[in-house]
């Protein structure tokens, strides 16, 4: 069997590396040739061949480098050179450069993670080209069609073989949009397959030097360290970063309110510090008592904060569960979450306060008073890229 | 309000004439400016700012050309200069050259038809930009995942706004889906209303002129009339013509058994050409007694002949439409419709059988003992694109 599997964009690192190496562990327990009887544990016969194929080209960023580093993902076999752009020139020239690496290697499967533009553009490419099509993380809805990853997973959950779903209620959107049972398999979080991977790893990690490490302030000195409770923000949707109106009460909040009594470390993501330059409020943050800025982190910089966090500000989707996880309270600065597992009214430490203050507000105050509550949702247990590749093994046309 | 509609392939020639129509016809019944009160009709104000988009280049061929002549369909506004290629060219090339176009332009909606490429690519483009996005003839479905304009109906349903349906059972078929009822609306076939327009025009030709006209065989001389019943053939899907063990069957029966009763008209895809010259077939049809072999028609020659066909064998889903309409038993070269509404079970003059040999020959044989028996299913009247144009003016978001 031979399988192509794709990633795109950042947020799809943490979900592919743990596949990767599954498929490494299963062609370690099979001999690599001639076909040898049925394994035990998976159904089918020999090694598998695989390639991992990258749209971008080579580590365009120094973020991309660290997540590639630290999850220990190898090299990419194939990289399809696509640079940024707007979504039409990602998706198309993805879809152009995709096929060719089809008709060449011509794979048993094409796997898909998460939701960034890759995922349409290379299951419409494979499934032009009768290649079977395997999404992991399957069936989850923001019911936000304004959101591009919204438009991603509807098309490549339409079209795919084998649906991959996080979660019991993400199955349940898949059904109640038609899809036949057979299609559904409920494997878990493969997300968490990479925190749990990692949790020990970035335990060892100390706070203070990942803040020194990462500073965009003027130099603090060796002694600019983090004493006693701490907010984490990260903030890089559209919605939230592009119009003043909405960013400045947001920045007000934060240093006018929450610095006043918690450390808060905001890590910027690029978009946002070009916003905040644009509306003329980046110099006004810089010096504030107690606000910490970072560069974006690299993925067990962010978990370790995460892990003594105690509250959580984000619009991120992987912070949602992460936090859920860990059990740091969440303020989720969206109006809505195809991740509603995450939500507290499942289990989940996360709650939807939009980008209105009044409740963003209220819901940090209740935040501090809780005490953190790690849950973990069923199957998210570190073993789901296991069961993805079971899945696929087990797939009957 | 502003609408951008968009052509791809010839197929979609058919279905968006009677659209451009409802919308000239609209917007001569309202004054252009300033915004009037309601009319009765539609609930919208002012005449509509329609642009027209064609994905290839100009006119690529002869029968592109005549098809928009004859169905009086206006220069495109804008051509996307999308030449032929791959599907990934096709599209990656036409979402990167639409999302241009929507940006410069911003229209309130983007109309797409049909199942041809463009509806993937631009219904893609045009949800990511945030455009309301309206599918005429939504719900189609073949279950042939092989089939590439099944999978560009799935896309194109999944993430479309307004999804306007030929028939009841296309709109079960998207309820199925989940699609919410108030994006269902059934319209009718608007290929019909292209039809109904042109059944005077068509009638006034002459067989004999157009076998004269478009015959690729040695000059039969102003003589090369047809007398009597004559059968009428196209074919051009691959699974019918890219294999020899397909082929050769069918050219055998055609010209050993049909033609020893028969006339039969056969026009000849450039796809289907090709492919006899590759298996050494075309030189032995080029004489044979009462097979006639004839370019690709234009619009009008075709529905000429079909008007008059004794049976039609054929693997367009369009002719199915059209020998339902007018009545002429059609074998249907697919082991699977889309339109189902056009099979004999529901009222239809169509039957599917595949490339079974056995199967052609005994349903070509009943064919022959059938009556013409014209029949058009609910809201297939000639008016269905003034419908399509209501739904969008009536759309409530």
């Amino acid at each position: 069997m031979k399988i192509i599997s794709v990633v795109g964009a950042r947020p799809n690192f943490m979900k592919i590396a743990p596949f990767i190496r599954a498929v490494e562990d299963y062609n370690k327990s099979v001999p690599p040739s001639p076909p040898h009887p049925l394994t035990p544990s998976f159904p089918d016969k020999g090694q598998i061949i695989y390639l991992f194929v990258h749209t971008g080209p080579h580590f365009h960023d120094r973020m991309s480098r660290s997540f590639f580093e630290e999850l220990e993902i190898p090299e990419a076999d194939i990289n399809l050179g696509v640079g940024s752009g707007t979504h039409a020139e990602q998706v198309g020239q993805t879809m152009i450069e995709f096929e060719k690496v089809l008709r060449a290697e011509k794979p048993d499967w094409v796997v898909v993670v998460g939701d960034v533009n890759a995922i349409l553009a290379c299951s419409v490419t494979a499934k032009k080209e009768h290649i079977k099509c395997c999404h992991i993380e399957a069936g989850l809805r923001s019911g936000d069609m304004k959101m591009p990853e919204e438009i991603n997973r509807l098309v490549a959950d339409r079209i795919s073989d084998l649906l991959l779903t996080p979660d019991l209620m993400s199955s349940e959107n898949l059904r109640k949009e038609g899809v036949p049972e057979e299609k559904i398999r409920f494997v878990g979080n493969i997300m968490i397959d990479t925190l749990e991977a990692n949790r020990g790893k970035a335990a060892k990690l100390e706070i203070d030097e990942i803040i020194r490490k990462n500073s965009i302030q003027e130099v603090r000195g060796a002694g600019c360290g983090v004493r006693g409770d701490f907010a984490v923000m990260t903030l890089h949707r559209p919605s939230n970063v592009d119009t003043k109106e909405i960013l400045e009460p947001i920045v007000r909040f934060i240093t006018e309110e929450v610095c006043k009594e918690l450390i808060v470390i905001w890590t910027i993501h690029p978009r946002t510090r070009k916003m905040l330059e644009t509306f003329g409020l980046f110099d006004s943050i810089f010096k504030i008592q107690n606000l910490i800025l970072l560069e974006p982190l690299s993925y067990l910089e962010m978990l370790r904060l995460n892990m003594d966090a105690r509250v959580m500000l984000t619009d991120s989707g992987g912070l949602q569960e992460e936090c859920t996880v860990l059990g740091t309270p969440c303020l989720t600065l969206r109006w809505n979450t195809e991740r509603p597992v995450t939500l507290q009214e499942h289990g989940g430490a996360s709650v939807l306060v939009g980008n209105n203050i009044e409740r963003i507000r209220s819901e940090y105050h209740t935040a501090l008073e809780k005490p953190r509550m790690p849950f973990s949702p069923e199957l998210w247990d570190g073993k789901t890229a296991e069961r993805c590749l079971k899945a696929i093994l087990e797939f009957k046309e």
